[in-house]
């Protein structure tokens, strides 16, 4: 670990170059999203840490590195305790540390990677901007940034023109008084002009900025060279390219104006340029969060027909895994893999919407694992299994979770009944009808009812936005305790995973995406209802029946008959046999 | 209206001279809270409307009222709209409405009558502190303020000295560096100090401020005539008593000093006056809320033993009743005044804690009906009557809603269906097991899912905070969506009260006080569960039991085999057989 050793003093070199007494290294990039491309893995390269959360504080004499519960191990792991003081986020909180540790001292960030609100925790302390990131100053061999052409989204997947989408983003902006909106997020890009691109790994978008104006006019900021001349033909004549080098002129040329900033999600870069222009920052929602959240009939029909393909796939798979657990000879990697090829097979399939959790035994107990080559596990007998995947498809993006009993033993009743509870928490959320207003912060409980009675829980929220070919986690909305509530709205996709994690034992997650949809009640009042997309049956031989309510079992039995009648007649003679006997009806008694 | 109409034009002339362009006329009082004595009714004053919730606005040419959905009617009625614009807090924001017709403005406010964070919604416009109040410069014969003596509360029903519970509040203010707290709620002040008064009619109160510092010593600002030397020797010479004329000093001599203050609830002019002083405003809510909130054992004891008495009188009131109303020739008024005596006849009873709300057929459906001798309908034969109802006991304070079938026929389907979803959703609610971390927006979901299966909902929180012998209605924490999320904590009391209201036809809610307790699930983490404090039959004319789970009916037997056992033993033989009746099991086949 000498190099990052290296790096650290090389940082506080040029720090104390610039008359800097630290600086904060987030680990996000300009866009402040989940996924980092390498050449802006700066937190990585200055600390050794790779986990999805984090970031680290460089003083004269002392740095600290800040992760999250899921990462205490890979922190330890993957840093020098010598070098830092490894830390967990709410256990210390950083401003407090920075309060604590730097009291009048100034404190370098660059304005790229946080956001105002993200900043604003740290007014105790004085935060200077710098003009160029002191990391990049000393990264040797840093990585070029992706540089991937984007391209056109066929117009009957999006399922509304660019135009369209752009006019009704204009008027939200009238309808506030604002006269122009920043985008910074790639998804909300992506879906605004009707793109997609390759520059991440996990999520089809191209890396760019944009600013809409009230007129529906809008610029594109992307480099020229993931801009061919079919993408500029599609994009039409309202919306100009500009490479990022322009964004500064952009902003300045905002005097006068009121420009929409998200002071969550947008670097606060870009509100400092709209105030140095003198314009008027108007703080709300990035404009394009909520229209791309609900979907529409066809982003609706793109994602049932590739929940068709990808529940084809995944029982595919599970079949394959009923022979293949109890022979023996398979590791989580193996089937991970087998499952990533079943998927491929299919059409449209554009590449996996998130690393696989391939879990087998005390590692499905592990709620973020990714099986490595070092940590890779045989799937023993009679163990349990959990493998949580999902695909991105030209229509939609999916996301899945099973967990199977290998057998060929039959499982113990605690297992029996722990997949029981997440299974009647899973279908108790299946089948609410709710009102309109209500949040999933307010019917997330409904998942963990039958856990609680038993006095258990999962540690995770039950649900999360899905993009239409886009993100796999994708807000505003989601089914959660912890998130800002945000009314559930019909169109919107959302994910439904409760599960159980007897550490060291096993872990479980039902998973299945849902689709909001208008409830029929015959009253006036406007209810909402979920409809299940994910297609795939759930083990039997770990059901309880007499744990589930009479009309658990009815759903269960209802949404299994559904499977069979809309997978069996695409799969072969002898997985359908199979399919038929694990969707057969399950009786109250057992 | 006449005289509102010169009410008006006097308030007009009074601000044109004080330079003002207008004034904000808040409900409130200098305390912030639900109850306003006759002396600091401004509102109803000037505007002639006296609803528990509203504000006014007055300007040169304009003038506009508000409040919310329940005073509709109320405010159409009783204020003249050739005067005021009749407006609905949520559809026309006042400050929007400000911000339209009185930009450039000068508005005048009293620092006393608003809190720092309502303040703050106002900034669009020019706010001005006005010294003395201009209603009260016109107000003929305003009423004297209340002016009852406030008397010690008994330590064994207290269950802790009020030095302990100095200790602990200091102790909060030493950790979070605070060196004193403001505290203008008389809720707090009463705990805090273990005494009570009768300056308000529902909740044993003495107006009042008070400091704490963070030593445990304390200044009661309160008026000399309040406090005879019986308090004052129980008061003890850790606190010392000032007039409320004191209070500017007394803020005056913090500079230098970090004090707490409640933007939430207490008045704006507490945080001027620190500032001007120089002392540093440390924004926090009221240090007694939450430990007031949790009930030591000495209070749930009280709690119970109040709940016994109280029980009681409700149900030889529904003994009563079950003869009275078939018979006919009672009204809402009558019934009402039935139910008090009953409580009156009771040990320890005080006085009610709020006024009754007895509504017959439709007007069960006014969710905040109370009877008047103009609204009050006789209760006839076979109709759905609702009393909703508590009291104020030297140990507790009480809060119960029953709905009965006036009889004699048998009701019709649809009532019996609508009240079993109700007691499901009570009973859901009441059974319910939950980890610690959880808010009653997390839960307050179970307690209408049946409702919502059936396309129905109410328009109310399901519950909320129950002071000890204080306030009925008391925070942080409550069972609702739109409450800001208060993890529930062992020893909260909390009413758990769903309904459904059928405009035109009638009204159901069935209300139980619930304690929070620790519960035993044999897991390691830390669970919740609810303790019923209540205790009364719930109609069984009215329950539907094939609408009910077997667990469902199993808390409705149990809970009415307990109602039988510890009211039985005090009732006389007529009525204890009705009860034994009332309370039978009831079986899952109807």
């Amino acid at each position: 670990m000498s190099e990052h050793n290296n790096r650290l003093s090389a940082l506080r070199a040029t720090l104390a170059a610039q008359g800097l007494d630290g600086f904060f290294i987030p680990r996000g990039d300009e866009h402040l999203g989940e996924y980092v491309p390498e050449s802006a893995a700066r937190l990585a390269y200055v600390t050794g840490f790779t986990g999805s959360a984090g970031l680290a504080i460089v003083l004269a004499s002392r740095a600290a590195v800040w992760s999250d519960g899921r990462y205490v191990l890979q922190l330890a792991q993957q840093t020098d305790a010598s070098l830092w003081e490894r830390l967990h986020v709410t256990e210390t909180k950083p401003e407090l540390w920075l309060k604590q540790h730097a009291a009048g001292l100034r404190i370098g960030y660059d304005p790229w990677l946080i956001g105002a609100e993200a900043l604003a925790k740290f007014d105790c302390v004085e935060m200077v901007p710098v003009a160029a990131n002191p990391v990049d100053a000393i990264w040797v061999d840093r990585p070029a940034p992706p540089m991937a052409p984007a391209v056109a989204y066929d117009e009957a997947l999006a399922g509304e023109t660019s135009a369209a989408k752009r006019a009704r983003i204009a008027a939200t902006l009238r309808e506030a008084g604002q006269q122009a909106a920043i985008l910074t997020d790639p998804a909300s890009i992506a879906w605004l002009f009707n793109m997609r691109g390759s520059d991440l790994e996990f999520c089809p978008v191209a890396l760019g900025f944009a600013l809409i104006e009230d007129s529906g006019r809008a610029v594109l900021f992307m480099e020229d060279e993931k801009v061919d001349a079919g993408l500029r033909a599609h994009l039409g004549a309202e919306v100009e390219v500009a490479g990022r080098g322009a964004l500064a002129a952009a902003m300045a040329a905002q005097a006068g104006r009121s420009v929409r900033y998200d002071p969550a999600t947008q670097p606060v870069w870009f509100k400092m340029r709209l105030l140095e222009a003198g314009a008027t920052v108007a703080e709300a929602p990035d404009p394009c969060l909520l229209p791309k959240a609900i979907k529409n009939a066809a982003e609706q029909a793109g994602s049932r027909a590739a929940h068709l393909r990808d529940g084809l796939a995944v029982t595919r798979f599970l079949y394959w895994l009923h022979t293949a657990a109890p022979a023996g000879g398979q590791s989580e990697l193996s089937a991970g893999a087998r499952l990533l090829a079943e998927r491929r097979a299919a059409n449209h399939f554009r590449g996996e919407s998130f690393p696989a959790i391939s879990g087998a035994g005390p590692n499905g107990a592990i709620i973020h694992y990714h099986p490595t080559p070092e940590s890779d596990r045989p799937i023993g007998r009679n163990e349990v299994y959990l493998i949580d995947s999902g695909g991105q498809y030209d229509d939609a993006t999916t996301d899945i979770t099973r967990t199977v009993w290998t057998g060929p033993d039959a499982p113990p009743d605690e297992v029996r009944a722990r997949y029981t509870a997440v299974l009647a928490g899973h279908i108790e959320l299946a089948r609410l009808k709710f009102p309109e207003g209500v949040a999933g912060a307010h019917i997330d409980a409904f998942a963990r009812a039958a856990l609680w009675q038993a006095g258990l829980d999962y540690d995770h929220g039950t649900g999360h936005g899905v993009g239409a070919y886009l993100s796999v986690h994708e807000g505003p909305a989601s089914i959660s305790r912890a998130a800002r509530p945000v009314p559930l709205a019909a169109g919107m996709i959302l994910s439904n995973e409760p599960g159980y994690y007897e550490p060291g034992a096993y872990g479980m997650r039902l998973e299945n995406l849902v689709l909001v949809q208008p409830a029929e009640t015959g009253s006036p009042r406007k209810f909402l209802r979920f409809e299940t997309l994910t297609l795939a049956p759930f083990d039997r031989r770990l059901i309880e029946p007499a744990d589930l309510s009479p009309a658990a079992l009815a759903w269960l039995n209802d949404y299994h008959a559904r499977v069979l009648a809309e997978l069996g007649p695409h799969l072969p003679d002898e997985a359908r046999a199979w399919l038929a006997g694990e969707t057969a009806p399950i009786g109250a008694i057992n």
